[in-house]
């Protein structure tokens, strides 16, 4: 450990290695990595490094574990559980991946792309569309997340229901250990059965374990037909009952199915510039279906009509539109992935990241409204979210006229009303945004005590000086 | 530790946890555990438990946690890299999870069957057809190996293309650790967030972290529409080009896409009963293709005829045939899976399991014949396997007339001259077969050091005693 009058020598060698004009010493340059967009979480720290290669990625983290420093890697800062804001007490050096921005090599012959970690989603996206190929990761924050930060947290999104997780968009990866050694793990092999899943373990280890520089990415064939329908429904059990008769006509054609509630699209409209209500008259719930084929752009079309017709003749649809063009298909995606920024001008809001069994969705929504209700009276529910996943975010806007302050006080309490819903209902609390600071304790306080003991001598194994993003993920 | 001559008192504990009648104590009951079906290893050990409860397993592990008693987990015995077979010592006890072989649900809703790990793999796929749902794993030993056994190895087959491998058809797991401590692990959600992926970590580690004793599955619709068709073609990459368009032409609808040498097809139509060459004439190289669709039965021959017919007119197609029943596209797959079989009467048989992009498959195949011709003049190279996953089954049969023991003497000097040709490509030699006795030392005497110390850092995490499978997967 180092005392607090030897550490600025200390910082003076972590600058050393990437250059001065890599470093952010001022307050006012380090102050945006110290919290997060919702604002839950402020640290601090008295130093951001911005390396330009695996090697003095390598460097830093040599560095780190002869001085014990500890270090926070950092992507594009978009996650929301505190996974990526440093600890309050000012020792945390942070380390941003935002250099590390090429694109190594896209090879459309093998479908990969090897890239930095420090590449954004959308950058990622485009090199992919460049060359007639896919990459499916599909989130709100694509503009400005890096692909690091995808990998730490095992990103989902709304393209999982067919192309799943990080996890299944990944063949392999680049990653600087706590000590500074380099594992070259970036294999492009469908089948690889040579040893223990590291690949996997360092996936959604939200940087605890080590930094992930690199990685090789998998692509898809770009779909020739996709279509958007937006669809009103009576509740979540019609939307479910319309899910299961999707599944079963288009199979892995059926690459989207979201849910919404009246009040999102009542905030959508309200708030966001453009949106409109796509269908005549309101419905309580709604869902949009996204359809992508391979073999022809008819396909897709019938198949998507074939699902409306089969909905409505079995009663589960009450009204729906299928998007006229890519436009319109843009346009309703905006709608579904603006609804949590819709929720920002109505006040506080307190959120929820759960998953579920899917056919246990309409349960957990109706049990979970009651009991929210009855403990906040006029709060405004605004569950969304990946229903063909079993994912939903579970938001709270607060009651119209109430308190902002004192609404978001109660956010660990209503937390724990809709998690142990969720429990009782073998989900998780913690579906797609990850542990970080925000879900650590209630997790460790509420899974098998046995769960948290591996977690545990993983992180040992692996970090055992514990200079690894400390605090988040496990406790110490 | 214990010495010798408590063994036997220490012995009569673990019996008297399953019963008499459930232990095998006579070597003459013991000896088809002790070898392999490719006898590569022979073991030792004194005694076969075979539990009826998760419990049971649980008080064989904290017994042998106690008493130091090394424990090998032994599932159906299909594994052709040694990781059931004990070591020569005789101190290894083996547990066999053949009693826990119940179906505990099936649930069509949540696509989810959840089962004791001694459950046959071809029950699994039973239980699922039962409810008009697919287990799609699918292999050549279906009719003995047990689902843990699947889990422990991460077992892939000839569906992988599609559905994935065994990580990617498990839902949650029911491990016992080395102390006896049982995880219920058993999930049944498509995300979750919420800690390291402990699942992963235990899937394909060969027993040697835990015991695996029960697995939420993933169950598919079944496919409304299928498709198998056998093409003559001229090389590799003659194959690899029709890969690439079946992939466009059909996405996910492409199930199936396998490669066989006319050696396969000869020694199959030879030496398999039944089985008859479908095309009239000989060609260098055969593609099994496999369709399957879900909107209609229509749509897979559709495809299937315009994957014949765009590679027919770009020359790739020499002649096919498309099966024109149920039995026929069974002949067509028996055919394929049975091509191992075949080589026995053959004389001795040299394997290789390994993998590469799938871009390499026509150079790896051109390099390693070569090399394998020049270090064997005569030898009979039948190479088959998933050309969609980079999965090649790369199996030499001795020259005609040689004598098998002096050939499969060779097998490490020719398992060297293949790998190293699989390491140049980026390849991995162990693809879907595992590590066990077989690859260990190889792959820790080719693979990144650190790699390996990481293995060694989770098995010690895991088991600090080393009792579960050991020597098995990484050295002590």
């Amino acid at each position: 450990m180092n005392d607090q009058s030897s550490f600025p020598a200390v910082l003076e060698r972590f600058i050393a290695i990437v250059g001065a004009s890599n470093a952010l010493t001022e307050q006012a340059d380090i102050a945006p990595y110290l919290h997060e967009n919702r604002g839950l979480y402020h640290g601090a720290s008295p130093l951001v490094l911005l390396p330009g290669s695996t090697q003095e990625v390598s460097e830093i983290m040599a560095l780190a574990t002869e001085t014990a420093t500890p270090i926070v890697p950092v992507g594009g800062r978009t996650g929301h559980v505190g996974g990526q804001v440093p600890r309050t007490g000012g020792r945390d050096v942070l380390l941003s991946l935002a250099r590390l921005n090429r694109i190594r090599e896209v090879d459309p012959v093998g479908n990969v792309i090897v890239a930095d970690a420090g590449c954004i989603l959308a950058d990622i996206q485009k090199a992919a569309e460049a060359v007639d190929r896919l990459f499916p990761l599909s989130l709100g924050s694509q503009g400005s997340c890096r692909i690091g930060g995808n990998l730490a947290t095992n990103a989902g999104g709304t393209a999982v229901l067919v192309y799943g997780n990080m996890r299944q968009l990944c063949l392999g990866l680049e990653v600087v250990l706590p000590t500074g050694e380099i594992w070259d793990g970036l294999r492009r092999l469908k089948k690889d059965n040579s040893g223990y899943d590291l690949r996997d373990l360092f996936i959604g280890a939200e940087g605890t374990l080590g930094v992930i520089t690199g990685a090789v990415l998998k692509l898809y064939p770009r779909p020739l037909g996709h279509e958007v329908a937006f669809v009103g429904l009576q509740s979540p059990q019609m939307a479910l009952s319309l899910f299961e008769k999707a599944s079963a006509l288009c199979g892995s054609a059926l690459t989207g199915f979201e849910l919404m509630p009246r009040i999102g699209v009542e905030f959508t409209t309200r708030h966001i510039p453009g949106v409109r209500d796509p269908l005549a008259n309101p419905h309580a719930w709604y869902a949009l279906i996204d359809i992508s084929t391979s073999d022809s752009a008819d396909s897709a079309r019938h198949m998507m009509e074939a699902v409306l017709h089969a909905g409505a003749e079995a009663g589960f649809v009450e009204d729906a539109v299928i998007a006229g063009s890519v436009a319109q298909q843009q346009a309703l995606w905006h709608m579904r992935e603006s609804m949590s920024e819709a929720q920002k001008p109505e006040g506080g809001s307190i959120k929820h990241d759960v998953s579920v069994p899917v056919a246990s969705i309409p349960a957990f929504m109706r049990e979970a409204a009651d009991a929210v209700m009855e403990a906040v009276p006029g709060a405004r529910i605004c569950a969304f979210g990946h229903l063909g996943d079993g994912n939903i975010h579970y938001n709270i806007s607060q009651p119209v006229g109430a308190d902002k302050d004192a609404f978001i006080a109660r956010w660990r309490e209503v937390n724990a009303i809709v998690h142990a819903i969720v429990r009782a209902h073998g989900g998780s609390i913690s579906a797609e945004h990850g542990v970080g600071q925000l879900k650590r304790d209630e997790l460790e306080a509420t899974r098998p005590a046995i769960e948290t003991e591996l977690m545990r001598r993983i992180k040992h194994a692996f970090d055992p000086a514990g200079i690894m993003n400390p605090g988040k993920m496990v406790s110490p």
